[in-house]
Order: structure tokens, then sequence, then C-alpha cells
């Protein structure tokens, strides 16, 4: 199975108004599915936060990328275990309790009274959530501590879409990578972005009945009612689709009968049959196949 | 490098309409990249003008698909190195003589006078031109009988799209493969198609300079005149996309002369500065990009 992801990312921004417009992307994305608040929602978090525990105690900084990798998987494999690869890792017993504990914070205002107003992390937060309220998708955001992301090299926010539900895995994910511009030689950029691939989405549309059915639909059905009337069927199709509508022309000797099932089961607008007597008055028989009424059209009439 | 193609195939339908019917698809879509009758042509064959030489010849059905295969590169390997592969498969130098002047054949009649007017590959071909008339693509059709495209697997009609400067290789191609799905383990149907593939179009196009230049175009460009009223141009940022506008909100604190000359690198329409003075009397300054010309626009009022 092939599998598609749709990347955005701003670069050059260092401020969270580059988080918060790439979330307002991410909210216009679900609600043009059908989604709403109620089905879907973004985690928010910054890395900054256990940036900020490691330092209070004297974790160095190398051990950031890996300490995040350890925690991101909290919710996939038991605590003892998370325990044991950061005590591997060299972490204290009290600094794991106490990244453990910061972890487990979800609502702003007990991470302020931790880390204290001044901290990054906390007026990073605080500004993408007064921006969220202006963008109006407010609603949609749930700050949540726990948040880590799986990848190494974020830096600061991080966000990832999750059903309410809570039956699926992350829907997408993204954050800010200050630094990973730098690892592959160049200047380091402020960047922020996320990754959103197919499959959990589709799964969720799938539950939610909203995965649109994509159906054969063609305006006019074209067919000469007798092969000596092939070409002249042919000119009449290929005029019609020169004028924009979508046509389909019958390919083969048909009878009536088939070609009215046909018209339906492609959810043909109209039948246009070209037949001999008509066409001798320089005419098609068109049938309306909502109205079901029928009408002989002149070829200069015919759009 | 990644590579695209595009498909089409008509599966059951015996007759040459759904070859005319691909045909037509094939030049809709160089006709909307701008291409011409004069730029690219089609060249279409059918594999049973070699059948029946063959036939002529008592050359077994079983060597169809591999002298196919060697005639088809003619055009890349010399004359005598064909000559050799042929006779390699055990082609008698009279037959191979005989296939190789019925592949120099250039139009139908010449066709006709060779194999007879009720040959197979003839009538198909007289159908086909005949129903490009009633398309109204005859012009981009080229009769070429040296057409018998690589794969081993085509049975009737096949065509490649060229491009009339004849510098480079086919653009698209196809043909009828009837008896393909039973070497599946299926049932045979009557299939026709073809492949489209990037490369070689994007080529001609750029030759042609008519590749599209995708530039970034946006509607409004929206900025906040200072960060105090960050919040208030996001709320109305998001409003006009709401209303179904393509709109850049700028994410840094920026001058105005700035402002300026990026609502002209993004093709903006117009500039939404969101300014102290105006915001306390409930509008936004709208400098209009074409006009030049600015004015005060009360938020209701703003679309």
């Amino acid at each position: 199975m092939p599998h598609y992801q749709w990347d955005m990312d701003i670069v050059g921004v260092p401020g969270v108004e580059a988080e918060a417009e790439l979330l307002a992307a991410i909210v216009t994305f679900f609600q043009r599915l059908g989604l709403g608040p109620a089905d879907v929602g973004l985690k928010v978090s910054s890395r900054k936060v256990l940036q900020a525990v490691l330092a209070r105690y004297g974790i160095p900084e190398a051990s950031f990328g890996p300490v995040c990798v350890i925690v991101d998987k909290m919710e996939k494999i038991p605590r003892e275990k998370v325990v044991d690869e950061l005590a591997k890792l060299g972490v204290a017993a009290d600094a794991i309790e106490g990244i453990l504990q910061a972890l487990a914070i979800k609502t702003v205002e007990e991470l302020e009274s931790l880390l204290g107003a001044d901290n990054h992390a906390v007026a990073d937060l605080r500004q993408l959530f007064s921006l969220a309220a202006a963008y109006g998708y407010a609603d949609w955001l749930v700050f949540d501590a726990s948040v880590v992301r799986g990848l190494a090299y974020y830096t600061g926010v991080v966000f990832e879409g999750f059903d309410r539900a809570g039956t699926l895995r992350a829907i997408c994910g993204g954050g800010r990578y200050d630094r990973l511009l730098g690892t592959f030689g160049g200047e380091d950029q402020p960047c922020t972005g996320f990754g959103f691939g197919d499959a959990v989405i589709v799964e969720l549309l799938k539950d939610k009945k909203l995965l649109p059915q994509l159906r054969h639909q063609v305006d006019d059905l074209v067919m000469p009612q007798d092969e000596s009337l092939r070409t002249e069927a042919t000119a009449i199709a290929q005029r019609l689709r020169a004028a924009g509508r979508r046509v389909d022309l019958v390919l083969e000797p048909k009878r009536l009968k088939w070609a009215f099932k046909q018209a339906e089961r492609c959810n043909a607008a109209r039948l246009v049959l070209v037949a001999p007597d008509e066409w001798a008055k320089g005419s098609v028989r068109v049938k309306d196949l909502a109205s079901r009424e029928e009408s002989d059209v002149l070829l200069d009439q015919l759009v």
C-alpha cells in the first residue's frame, strides 16, 4: 500500500505565530473534512518544558534528545521500563521522578506554578493559546505536557492531532526544529512544520462515515441508436465536451434499455440519443434523467 | 527523480471506437497544455499489419511477439542488426524483406493495396481515421506502419505520441491488448489503453516555453502595524480566509516598507494593515496594489 503524507513548514519565523498559523491550517483541513472539535483535537506542549526540568536537575544538554525519545514512548511501554531506560542514560532517580511529574501536567497554570511565569515554555504556550483564540480554534487545542514527539530534533512547541475517542494513533504531528538545518551543514534557521499522513485520518473518516463516495459522475451519456450514426454521435459527444460537459460516449452497439440503465448507473443528467428520424430533422433526442422528460433538441440549440 | 505516469484504459470494448476515444483524450490533454497539431502528432498502426505479413510467409504465431519486439527497435539499431535478429528467430530471408517493406508503408491506401480491403488492419485503420475526423482530431493523426510498440502483448491498433520536430523520444504510447488478461489467469477481455509519462512532455513544454510558472499568489497580505495588534490582525486574516480569500499573514514584526515589497512579491491584490488609529475607529487600512489606492475600510464592510 502506498502511503501519502502532506507536510507544511514555515522557515524563518522564530515566534509561535508560525506554530499558530500551522495549527490554523490543520484545523481548516479538519473542518473541510467535516470534522469538529468534538471529533478531533490538537495536543500541544513545548520541548522547553522538559529542557527546564532537565536543567533544574543538572542533566547535561546532550541527554536532551535521548530523554525525549524515551519519554515519547510512555503511552506505549510500562512506566517501569521508561524509568529503567532513563536510569540507563545516567539520569538520577529524583530527576526521573521530577521529569515524570512534569510530563503529567495538564494545564498551563500548573505548568506556570512549576516553572514560573518567566519560563520560555510558559510564555510560548500562553501566546499560542491567545493566538488560537484569535483564529477561533481555541476549543480544538489541549495542553498536555506528555506530548514530546518521538523525533530528537524538535526544540520548542510540539503538537499532535488526536481523535477524541482515543482509539487511534496520532493523526498528524509536528513542532519547532530551530537547530535541524545546522546539522546538515547549513546555517541554522528558525523552522516549524508538521507531517500529516493519510492512514489514520482515512481510518477516522471511515469510522465517522465521512469518507466521500467518489462516484462515477457524468453530465451526458451520448449514444447512436444504430451504428450508421456512429460518427454523428461521436461529433455530438465531442461538441458537448468542448462546451465543458462531462460526456460518456457509448462505444458499442447497445439497446435503448441498456442506455437508460447505464445513464442511471453513471448518474448522468441527460441521455442524448442520436436516432435516424430525429437526425433527419436536424435534431437529437434528449432525456432529462431527473425530470424524466424527453424532447427533440435541434443541433444548434444543444448545449 | 520520481517519475509520474498517467494511464487510461477501456475494458470490454472490442472495436476501435475505444482507441478513438483514448486518442481523443490525449489530444484534449495536448490542447489544454497549449500544444497544437503542428507541435505534436499521434502515429498509429496496427499489429495486425505485421500479423498479416507473417501469415503470408507461413511464420508461426508464436514468433509474433518476439518479431514485434525486434522491429520496434528499428529506429535505434542498424537495419543489418534487425535483419540479423529476425534471422536468428528463424525468419527466412524473403519474409524478412517482406516484413521490412510492409513496415515502411506510410499511407493506408498503400497498405490496402498490399493486404487488400478485407484485411482487418486496413478496416480498423479506416474506421479509426473516420472517427478521428468526427472527433475533429484527424490532423493530429499519422499512419505509420513502422510503429509496433515494444511490448509483446499488443494485439491490434498501436499508437504513440511524437513531437513533430523529431528530437524527442515517444511522448506517450499505447494500444490494444485483448489477450493480456488471460495470461494472468483470468478470462480474456477486450482492452485498450495507454501510458503517458511526465518526462518527455515536460521536456517538450520547456522547449516550447509552455511550462507554466506556478507563482506564489495570494489575495490579501495582512499585517499588524505593531505587535499590540497581533491577535486583531490574526482574527482579520482568519475572517478573510473564511470568506474564501487566500491570505498571507505576516508572522513577525516588519516595517511598512517591507510589507509593500512583500505584497508585490507574492502578487497580493491588497495589503490589509491593522494599525492603531484606524483600529480605534473600527477600521483597517487597505491598499489596492493594482490601483495603488489606499482607503480605510470599516470592519463590517471588509470582504
